[in-house]
């Protein structure tokens, strides 16, 4: 699947960059798309010159790194699969927005609906249920896939560690476009895709990511999870 | 903390079941209740017979096996600690008659909201946000604790594997309750008890099981979850 051209909306966020840094040491072509198109075309730099560094290092890639940058709306035109790894805050309008470049390919959203106060992370209420859902009613005409909530950022960003430890939790109800994200996850060093239902069943997906937030802070640690028995 | 009685409302279901078997295997003096208190009897009488092999097998106890059934009352009242296993329909109406018997004690809600329909498992509405909350709510006096929702029951009743593999997630807002709660996962073989939130974030906890169950059908599998990096 090298030839897959992946495409990172919010690319220059932790979530995204870290997505975007992994899939590109791995092979994976890479267009890193922001509301700023000169900033993502800063951080494609960056990221493609780690990848091209760790490639040199510990990972072996057939064909070179391959990460540009360019606005969300270009990059959602020109990309083969596209992750929405935006903030909640920025997810609906913009979204909206690109239901057409967005039409007909696999949209897989990492987005969390997570707040703070003073007691700590919280849930956020999502009217569609799940911000997977609520892609899914935005973009009537893509394959919308809810997935890579778990995986830290900070980890996916340290290209120190060669592997990453945890699964991927695949949602959604279009089994090409779950197939295809499944094998994405599994090319992440040390991760699997694991089909984990329908997209009515995203929201607890997406928010147990704040439960992991919490035992991130209680035990200082960035913390994923592994399906057992699987 | 073997000193501890822990009494299971809806004992003779399978987690309830499951639960006991495996806690009075390690040596935990167990109350198994039931509405039928004749049943409750039978049943802790089972699971007696099939820790108690299980000892002379390959667990050690110190201080025998100990199982005794009776009504969910009689057992609210008797228990240091109640692990509530009924089914979700009968959640609300028996805790909230349990309000006095279990006032001053910790319990632990392991009840998944979960429905079936054409399209496989869903989550069940919960006017309060979760089972556990809910539970709170008709428990003022109670410290209630979530945890033991993703361990399998069929694991939890197959005595031949000596080891289970996973975490529980622990939730709630009492940390000497959530401390005790963790220290008994742990007795588990196998398990650890892991601190995941507050009690507000119970209900994706509890959600994520319907998940388990959906990779639980599709790779015919008995799911569990472990936390990466802790």
């Amino acid at each position: 699947m090298d030839e897959l051209v992946v495409g990172v909306l919010g690319g220059t966020g932790p979530q995204g960059r870290g997505l975007a840094v992994r899939l590109a040491a791995v092979g994976q072509r890479v267009l890193l798309g922001s509301r700023d198109a000169d900033r993502a075309g800063e951080v494609a730099a960056q990221v493609a010159g780690r990848a091209a560094a760790a490639v040199g290092g510990e990972v072996v890639v057939q064909g070179g790194v391959s990460v540009q940058g360019g606005s969300n709306t270009d990059v959602a035109g020109a990309a083969d699969l596209v992750v929405v790894a935006v903030p909640f805050a920025g997810h609906a309008a913009p979204l909206a927005e690109l239901a057409a470049p967005l039409a007909g390919k696999v949209v897989v959203d990492c987005v969390v609906p997570m707040g703070f106060d003073e007691l700590g992370a919280h849930v956020l209420d999502v009217p569609e249920g799940s911000v997977a859902q609520q892609a899914a009613a935005l973009l009537p005409d893509s394959a919308v896939v809810g997935a890579f909530h778990h995986v830290s950022a900070v980890l996916l960003e340290d290209l120190s560690r060669p592997t990453l430890d945890g699964d991927v939790l695949v949602v959604g109800d279009d089994r090409a476009a779950t197939d295809t994200v499944q094998a994405l996850a599994g090319r992440l060093p040390g991760m699997r895709g694991v089909h984990a239902g329908r997209l009515r069943n995203a929201r607890q997906v997406e928010a147990l990511t704040v439960n992991l937030v919490s035992v991130n802070r209680r035990y200082g640690a960035h913390t994923g999870i592994r399906v057992t028995d699987v």
